[in-house]
């Protein structure tokens, strides 16, 4: 019997780590009899901090840490040095699972066949999907911190227009509000898992820039500063008439919200049909808000958001004009992509204890993108709880 | 014959392709016909933009874009739309290589495997070294645009004095430099390749928490802000007597230098301890500087380094104190950790046209970080030409 994982290698209480490890060996249980995990986002989930080496967790709920690099404020029962990866097997003994998880979806395909060679007795089996089912819902301490980092999120946006001189360009503002950001909390990383998007803090997209396609997986596109890292502003100078959209980082704690707000430049308003579109937005909220229970299909949320945007006839402007995402939300946590995805084909069905973000927006020619996204717990027997209410869904007017 | 990749999906000069796909090729002719790249530093590489898709190349020298979301600025005649990657072999019909490279090193296990069903009859090798050989030897177009990064990186730095207030945190200070860099016009973005390191805007050190390890593959550790990010500042409040380390981001244009320099805090010069360790990396780069040409093998350079250090009697201080980092250097470019490797058990020859960054440190307990780091052109029949020459060498005191 493996120790159980209760000292200074870890940084979860010890009932918080039982949760998780719990909850992962219960999505274990009929597939596999270990899995051994080396993500940075993963470990961070099964420990608290990001570790150099690998978790190896049971289906019966136990772990050991095999690490690289030791140190004295590493140290504990279930630690075990290592230099390189055969010595996990050597240390496991006769404890040799028959079934092993790897990481399939996210470590190397060189990693993986040298780990294979570590266990060549074991069938290998997809630890990613296991991992990615387990962090989908969020335990309440996690919740706590994600509700944390929505507070300060939601403190940072509420701040914008006083960062806001005439004559900016997107990039200038973009900047002042990560500086803001930083100064407020914010650790700066943005964690993806895979590589169909790539990041700096964030996407700040103001007038037709929003219209520009990208080869990343984001909700909306934009050219950009660099061919490099063709997404978001791209020097677009501000001016009245133009939406300018706000999707920044909101990793506080290593947990993350992800929140879009509208802004307008000067004192004018954005024309009637952007106006239309962002309350559209804000009536698919609504309705989200009260069908997103436990047992719903994440599927439902996509289909009944766009049906609200062909009833009011913006269906063409609905996700993108020129390219249109095939999403309105998705998962957040450690990471930007965390399950449920909330797409018109996807298989998931709402938890209580997901946090998703919804993000149903527009993008009009000649104007740019409007739409509001927020974060949100599915509860059992209540609507959405919105983690990152504390800055208006109104748009909001850039004026020095 | 495919056709010759010379149209508006691609962004590179027709000659600066044809200068990196002929190098390419050269490196793959006697152990693949073709390869199937999509990693985003590598299709930057090969394309000079980031696209969705993957790119086709082939030993003589041709490539073919396969590309899942097509725009009306992405078009030519070496450009395929595809839905999934069976339409590739589909679109390749006779043509079908026998030896497919996939970058087996990067992308995941479940992505290869799923690539490999597409070309059942082909064997497989990886793509990984060779891509990553192409890219160690940049073209004097590469090198320009490393030049440039270098100026503006070394422009950042000069200003930093002019950021200090006293009393102010290692991380306000960062954040300011943060702020200054993307006025400048840091891309932010801060490209590695693998899954060893995580980063924000680079590594700003303070003091004794340059001491802390980290579980991260840097020259220095830290602890950071957060056990989601052990690396970097961690909040130190600056005070005469300590080293501020400044080892941040050099992304300008797509390309990266890296650079490191050392700040005071206040009029009081750092201990004698320091000053000569500061020196000593400053002679470990006057004779690398000389010593390094192509032929000469990267772990010459790190031996050399640690004799010096040795000599010096700072052995123990060297790439740290607490946790001692196995290298002096790296090839940059794209990416933060290109080829080669300037290590002891490196297997590198330099060849002219590597960028390498050497960054012989120390950390004194009680003081923090010194030393130099410095981006460098490998040259035939010169010293290395350093592309961050533009700021002193000394240290620089902070004196607001």
């Amino acid at each position: 019997m493996l120790p159980l994982p209760n000292n200074s290698a870890i940084l979860l209480e010890p009932h918080e780590l039982q949760h998780r490890l719990d909850r992962v060996a219960s999505l274990m249980s009929s597939s596999t009899d270990a899995m051994l995990i080396g993500d940075a986002a993963n470990l961070f989930y099964l420990t608290g901090r990001v570790i150099d080496g690998w978790a190896y967790v049971t289906a019966n709920a136990r772990m050991i840490l095999f690490v690289k690099r030791q140190n004295e404020w590493l140290t504990g029962d279930c630690l075990v040095k290592i230099h390189k990866p055969e010595q996990i097997a050597e240390s496991l003994g006769l404890n040799q699972p028959a079934r092993l998880g790897m990481e399939l979806d996210l470590a190397s395909w060189s990693k993986i066949e040298r780990l294979k060679k570590v266990f060549p007795q074991a069938e290998i089996v997809n630890a990613s999907p296991i991992m990615r089912q387990a962090r989908a819902v969020k335990t309440p301490h996690q919740i706590d911190l994600i509700r944390q980092a929505g507070v300060m999120h939601a403190e940072v946006y509420k701040r914008i227009p006083g960062l806001y001189q005439p004559g900016m360009t997107d990039v200038e503002l973009q900047i002042e509000i990560e500086r803001l950001s930083r100064l407020q909390g914010c650790l700066g990383i943005f964690r993806i898992s895979g590589d169909t998007m790539e990041v700096y803090m964030g996407n700040l997209l103001a007038g037709d820039n929003a219209d520009t396609p990208s080869p990343y997986d984001f909700a909306m596109g934009g050219e950009g500063q660099n061919p490099s890292l063709p997404a978001g502003a791209n020097g677009t100078i501000l001016k009245p008439g133009m939406s300018v959209m706000v999707d920044m980082n909101g990793t506080f704690n290593g947990y993350m919200t992800d929140m879009t707000r509208v802004f307008s430049v000067g004192d004018k308003p954005l024309e009637p049909l952007a106006l239309k579109a962002h309350q559209c937005s804000r009536d698919i909220h609504d309705a989200l808000r009260e069908m997103a229970r436990p047992g719903v299909k994440a599927s439902e949320l996509y289909i009944k958001a766009e049906k609200i945007a062909a009833d009011a006839h913006l269906r063409e402007y609905f996700m993108g004009h020129r390219q249109q995402a095939g999403f309105i939300g998705h998962g957040v946590g450690i990471e930007i992509n965390e399950a449920p995805v909330i797409a018109p084909r996807s298989r998931d069905l709402l938890q209580a204890g997901n946090v998703i973000a919804l993000e149903p927006k527009f993008v009009i020619p000649g104007v740019g993108a409007v739409g509001v996204e927020n974060t949100y717990v599915v509860n059992d027997n209540a609507p959405l709880e919105c983690l990152t209410s504390g800055c208006t869904e109104e748009i909001i007017a850039l004026d020095a």
